[in-house]
């Protein structure tokens, strides 16, 4: 039966043990080695899925920037006053990298070695551009603190949802758990941990 | 003058090439050779100052720690309603992490494979609990929301400041902007973005 269990193997099987070794190791220290090994399958096996490892690495980033890049095409990213649309937009990015934490993690470690890599964090650059205008729109409408630095504030929120991929991890019993943290990271974001004065 | 060029290296000059280096390559990825290359000297000259690559590790850690730690005994840490003193404590991390950023970008990137990394990572945990601590005052203090979870809100504040170490870059012409970045951390995390309604 060993034919059998190459047989179960399937892009998307295989794209999963990929992230998972490129998480851990680095995409860079990395070898189709190392991912023969981690699959159980051959190196020829994982060719005839695949060009090599940066295929994999693009698929993989792809699936956490589609999953981010969709949430701008949402209603409540789309309608009504932007402060409302960029916290919608708060919420959901979490929730996205919650559902997709390897992919999403794999992501944010990407560095820039090849032309992938750069690819990968340019997109994820246009997608941070894509909150700021947002944010920028809401300071325009007078809904943001006129005493807050736009730029600071967009590397600011980044830097509190992004850090989500280096200490959550999920609870299996925790029903709700995700969309919990997606409203404390809006909450904190927006309305602050101060009681209202 | 080689001899004139060794004898201005000091335990000073080499733990900043040292944590230049770490940071570069990573604690693990760093032989004493690399240490050897980047500061100019022999290894024989390094053993003159130190027992060995985890001594620099030790110190250079110890320099964060003690700048993290010295911020919870200053006066604005330990008067007042525990809202105001968790903000100050807020502020004045951020400005510790700015002015000794190689040495806490190091710390906050140890990872647990020696005994002194998993003493600065204990070391660490301890700041963190402090500052939830002083979180948990202020929520019994009624000055912070209710329907926020305290664990949570401590892990995502220090997300926000410990993303610095990856983004932030020192500008030398802007005067100030140590405060204007501690400022906008405290405003994000304790009033939010939005304008009071």
């Amino acid at each position: 039966m060993t034919t059998a269990k190459r047989d179960t193997y399937t892009p998307e099987t295989l794209l999963s043990v990929a992230v998972r070794v490129f998480n851990e190791r680095g995409y860079d220290g990395t070898s189709m080695e190392h991912l023969s090994k981690a699959a159980g399958i051959s190196k020829s096996s994982i060719y005839h899925h695949v060009s090599g490892k940066e295929e994999l690495l693009r698929r993989a980033v792809s699936r956490a920037l589609d999953g981010l890049f969709a949430v701008l095409d949402e209603p409540g990213a789309v309608r009504g006053r932007a402060v409302e649309r960029v916290e919608y937009v708060t919420r959901r990015t979490v929730e996205v990298l919650i559902a997709e934490l390897p992919y999403v993690t794999l992501l944010l470690r990407v560095r820039g070695n090849t032309a992938t890599e750069r690819w990968a964090m340019e997109r994820r650059r246009e997608f941070d551009h894509r909150v700021a205008d947002l944010l920028k729109a809401a300071a325009a409408e007078g809904d943001l603190r006129a005493d807050v630095d736009i730029r600071l504030a967009t590397r600011l929120l980044f830097g509190m949802i992004n850090s989500l991929v280096e200490w959550y991890r999920p609870h299996p019993d925790a029903v709700g758990e995700r969309e919990q943290l997606a409203e404390t990271v809006a909450h904190l974001a927006f309305d602050g941990l101060r009681t209202a004065r």
